[in-house]
């Protein structure tokens, strides 16, 4: 198992700046008052494909040789990784091939084949979308980047929290959604050099908490089929991820459907930003856990703003 | 009538640092392929208050002599002007009272109670405004800010398109919305000395289009009682902005209403940012008009975000 290292996060960080917006990090007063910390919002909304996961497909994908390059890439996702590596290839010039669950939002269907990337739908579980990429690869030969469980996309997610270290400097803590646990591990692999004391926490879905009941149990429990308006973190950790959850989350914090919402919404009206139910889970889990944020500086990764705003879940 | 310098500009921005945002500047190359143009959107909808009105308000009550500002300070406003009086009027730790159209947008009241603001309700007219707030100013003596007939606040909204200059040096054009015609003229006030070439367009609702007629007449033509959903927008020109927009602006151009939800919804789904219906005829003057901006290095002022999300206009 390929786990990615320091080194490859800077060389990810140099490679990828080219491609990349430098996202600028926000902050309000008002939500520091509302939560009684000094938070500043690492605003990956605001980058292409209007997600983090612009970092991690472009890693993979320039990192790749001309050979390697030119049967094209491949994935599974419900959504945000597909737009990225579509880009990434297409900045290229190579083919993207994305397995997509057929009820994937639709504005994340629309972003793939904005950037001429092929879409191939599934049934939305875990076991179907695996199956269909593997029929699919053994045909076209192409190179499979995995949304999360890559060396390379957890080295391009890991320049997100590089960048706000070298902004910012050191922090209390850091709060970033979980669901296969890419960013996360990203970020632990960022942090545990440039600032090992500051606490990780990761933010999940109550509804979809097999990261909690993992944390919990010491080993990888998987969930299928789990739901949550939070789309993008119904995913399983891997051993890949879950050997950095292990050593380096301080916990995994849960938020219910209505609190998700609800931080969502504060967010849109404070900050003036649109930022997807994803996005909205770490501020949730610091508001049900004020007091273990109480006086410190926190960084909060806002992950994506990619919502179908004709069809916005839980819309008011 | 007091016409302020850039030596003014520099000051301002000197005096309100400390209690603003740098506001971030954003690209889009979605809407760059869209228009043509190369845009770099000054995001003031970030701003604290979420207005560059924070710029100009914050100017006036800093520059104000202790003895001055014992007596508080008071305006009449559509909305962002009265939420930034009171912002800046907290931070000083004096009194605000702002005159409001009984119509004004919900979150903008609420904006100016939660800094701590006096509201006084009036009818939506330009005469029932400023006869209100004669009537409160005779009883209380406090210094009135207008919200853009004065030299302290054109100076201190000058340092937005200051900020921009610093940050992305000299622009082919300018594009910013006009009601009164503040921004505007603190936009003249500081590209007149920092780049004579740049060219200022000023961006109006064809609904709301004072300015536009006053423009071609020669002399400020003024309407009462103007609809548009562009709410901060309706305000007519007086000589003081005329001033700036007779001498410096290259041309006013129009965007129908449905024009301008067409590019808020654009800017809110590409960008992931909630800007007000006021920051989108910018964009939707320049997609009017391609020919004028077609390869053009282009500044655009998002100048604010204060949605009622709740009754947002015309939401889809």
């Amino acid at each position: 198992m390929d786990i990615p290292t320091f080194d490859d996060v800077v060389a990810a960080h140099e490679r990828i700046t080219p491609y990349i917006h430098r996202t600028p990090i926000l902050t309000s007063s008002y939500l520091n008052q509302l939560t009684g910390a000094e938070i500043f919002f690492k605003c990956e909304n605001l980058q292409k494909v209007g997600a983090f996961k612009a970092r991690g497909a472009s890693n993979a994908v320039f990192g790749l040789s001309d050979a390697d390059a030119a049967n094209g890439v491949a994935t599974h996702s419900s959504g945000n990784h597909a737009g990225a590596l579509s880009f990434a290839a297409a900045l290229r010039g190579i083919d993207a091939t994305v397995v997509m669950p057929h009820n994937a939002p639709a504005t994340k269907k629309a972003a793939v084949r904005g950037y001429g990337g092929n879409i191939i739908e599934c049934e939305p579980t875990q076991a179907a979308r695996e199956a269909t990429l593997e029929k699919e690869v053994a045909q076209s030969g192409a190179n499979v980047v995995h949304p999360y469980d890559d060396a390379r996309v957890i080295a391009g997610q890991a320049t997100c929290v590089l960048e706000l270290h070298q902004d910012i400097g050191d922090l209390d803590a850091v709060v970033a959604p979980i669901g296969g646990g890419g960013l996360i591990s990203g970020t632990c692999l960022a942090l545990s050099t440039l600032s090992p004391q500051t606490k990780i926490y990761a933010a999940e879905p109550a509804q979809a908490d097999d990261a909690h009941r993992s944390f919990q149990a010491g080993e990888i429990v998987t969930r299928d089929a789990q739901q949550s308006v939070a789309d993008g973190l119904k995913t399983n950790l891997r051993p890949r991820t879950w050997h950095f959850v292990s050593r380096f989350v301080n916990d995994v914090l849960l938020a219910s459907e209505d609190e998700i919402l609800d931080a969502m919404y504060l967010t849109w009206e404070r900050m003036k930003i649109i930022i997807e139910p994803s996005s909205a889970v770490p501020l949730a889990v610091m508001l049900n856990n004020k007091q273990l944020f109480q006086g410190q500086r926190v960084g909060v990764v806002i992950t994506g703003g990619n919502v179908d705003l004709k069809h916005c879940p839980g819309c008011k």
